[in-house]
């Protein structure tokens, strides 16, 4: 691939714009973002509540979209606030910021992080960089760019500190999408007729393949889902904990952990949920002096909501069962946004395995 | 950008495919398109009633996704028939072939069409290449192609023919999107409000911003839409017709029509309506003994449907009056799959201008 002029896209550059970029180019989506009160709540108290640790300092935001961020930062005393953003939702920030009176504080700056140039270090970063289970998305690679290219020793990142989070579930999803699963395996039944009734071809030797190919689907990939707290059947554990002063792109880009949940309910294993938190507690020379979490818990009012990864067919736990296991989280091949999850675990009753090792691969797609 | 080994994709050509050519790797996808009744009987009266012309022919199906096409082109007699799928439903392609016996006939080959050696000059090319307003997904190239390169002269190309065709309408859709239009503008209201008073920002400045991004989201995309015949109000008009034998990728990619519509009641004229109409009559050296056609008008039953241009605001027109203007169809920068189409327009009463000419733009995504 030639190297691109400053500014210039190259085709592979645009069509990651086209699929990830754009939509964050729409006051429609940045709309939903601003009226997610969980993650409104957590930035504007980290920055707020600790105006003394923003005043008179240097900041740059990461992905500022509507420059919400920047304009908090502003308005916490900042003496000058970089804020990049790679859409032409740049547009929109400036104006708000003009709107906003604070215009001699916040420089917008339209461009990929990587290829702007930002003309001092600064005090801190703040970014609200995360995807679906965190990592979706690939944005943190962008904030931990401009932290090695930026960021002044000592110097504080927000959010500070990360963590996902998974846990047993017995989840109302799992009689959803097994249900749907059973009609399709029907429903190719019914094909198959109509394509030797009508059409004159036999086509029920694909019928396997359709299965595999809805199991993967329906029970394979990763969903989106409000999880309430009475559908965790186990303890939670942690799939990864990062300091975002220190993590590199590597760290992220396969995680892995070994997990022992104790069942605390006679029910039925039938997914593992998975979330994240992140802390906004500053840097060990710049602490926050108020630090504030924002979680993504079950319960918890965000548009991250939870990702559940169905167990088919389910397992029968009884309380003090443990499951046993590891898990394992890297990037797509073509699409590196985009992620595969990997739960191996054993169910053990009494010390011992009630069935041999299962390995369940997902797609966060 | 490198020439890339035969068999490797480039980065864009692995975009091009994750975006455009996975979703034909779906069996439950092509199982949708085989249970399109139009479709299904256009091609396989095509086909089969003109088993005459493919009897002891070499034929290539360009992009024969579960095969169905060569199936029936060897069922119809041909001696040979090449099958090129760029996915890998070629795979299933091949075990249809082998499950219906035809494997000694039809060669499944698995690669982009323009990548491919084909190791002998064709008789017919038949193709499912259509895509929403016909040139969507501008998987024609691809079958043009295909034609320059194997087609013998003489040989025949199925379909043969191809018309994009519009009408004025009044258009049930236009009150759904106007209304929901009008709700946006209200919630942006609210959304400004809450900014002020929960986020301390001021965004009311953007309200104008809104406006547009939705009335181009919601009045100037064109929209899928199964239309009644009682939705058209006007002459139906040709933006195109092309013999597929000779027409090329650059007449595809510029489009232009001027046109004329009489209108045929006393109503509002609130869309344009768009679809297509293909036909199977062979070439002039060998023509179909049964042509066949495939319509996708409104009424007809295809996945394709018609295409929904909104006019906003609407227009009160009279029985007899006329509307004159041009329609001009062209490719999307980015994703030259898709589409922008503009359509510029008079109301003309008595032979005069009701209002001034009205340029409408519309994005096909």
């Amino acid at each position: 691939m030639p190297e691109t002029h400053a500014g210039q896209k190259s085709k592979s550059e645009q069509l990651d714009f086209a699929n990830y970029f754009v939509s964050y180019g729409y006051l429609y989506h940045q709309k939903d973002m601003l009226q997610d009160q969980g993650r409104m709540d957590g930035y504007r108290n980290a920055i707020l509540m600790n105006a003394r640790s923003f005043a008179g300092k240097v900041v740059l935001d990461v992905g500022t979209g509507s420059g919400i961020l920047a304009i908090w930062a502003a308005k916490a005393g900042a003496k000058k606030v970089y804020a990049v953003e790679a859409t032409s939702m740049s547009q929109h920030a400036r104006r708000l910021v003009a709107q906003n009176n604070l215009q001699d504080v916040v420089v917008v700056l339209e461009g990929y992080m990587e290829k702007l140039e930002i003309p001092e270090k600064v005090d801190i970063i703040v970014s609200e960089w995360m995807g679906y289970f965190l990592l979706r998305e690939a944005m943190l690679d962008s904030v931990l760019y401009a932290r090695d290219t930026y960021l002044k020793p000592g110097g504080a990142m927000y959010p500070s500190h990360a963590q996902i989070i998974m846990a047993p579930l017995c989840a109302n999803l799992h009689t959803q999408r097994a249900g749907e699963y059973a009609d399709e395996l029907g429903a190719w039944a019914d094909f198959s007729e109509y394509m030797r009734a009508s059409n004159g071809v036999e086509i029920g030797g694909l019928a396997e393949y359709y299965d595999r190919e809805q199991f993967e689907y329906l029970l394979q990939t990763a969903h989106w889902c409000q999880l309430s707290q009475a559908e965790i059947i186990g303890d939670e554990f942690n799939l990864c904990e990062m300091d975002v002063h220190d993590v590199t792109v590597p760290q992220l880009s396969d995680v892995r952990c070994d997990f022992r949940s104790e069942i605390v309910a006679e029910t039925e294993l039938t997914a593992f949920g998975g979330w994240f938190d992140v802390q906004f507690k500053g840097s060990a020379a710049a602490p926050a002096g108020t630090p504030v979490p924002l979680s993504t818990a079950p319960g918890a009012p965000t548009h991250w909501a939870q990702q559940v990864f169905l167990v088919h067919p389910p397992l029968s736990v009884m309380e003090g069962d443990v499951v046993e296991g590891s898990v394992r989280l890297c990037r797509q091949k073509v699409n590196h946004r985009l992620l595969y999850v990997q739960v191996r675990f054993t169910l053990l009753r009494g010390g011992a395995p009630v069935e041999p090792e299962r390995t369940c691969n997902y797609r966060i797609d």
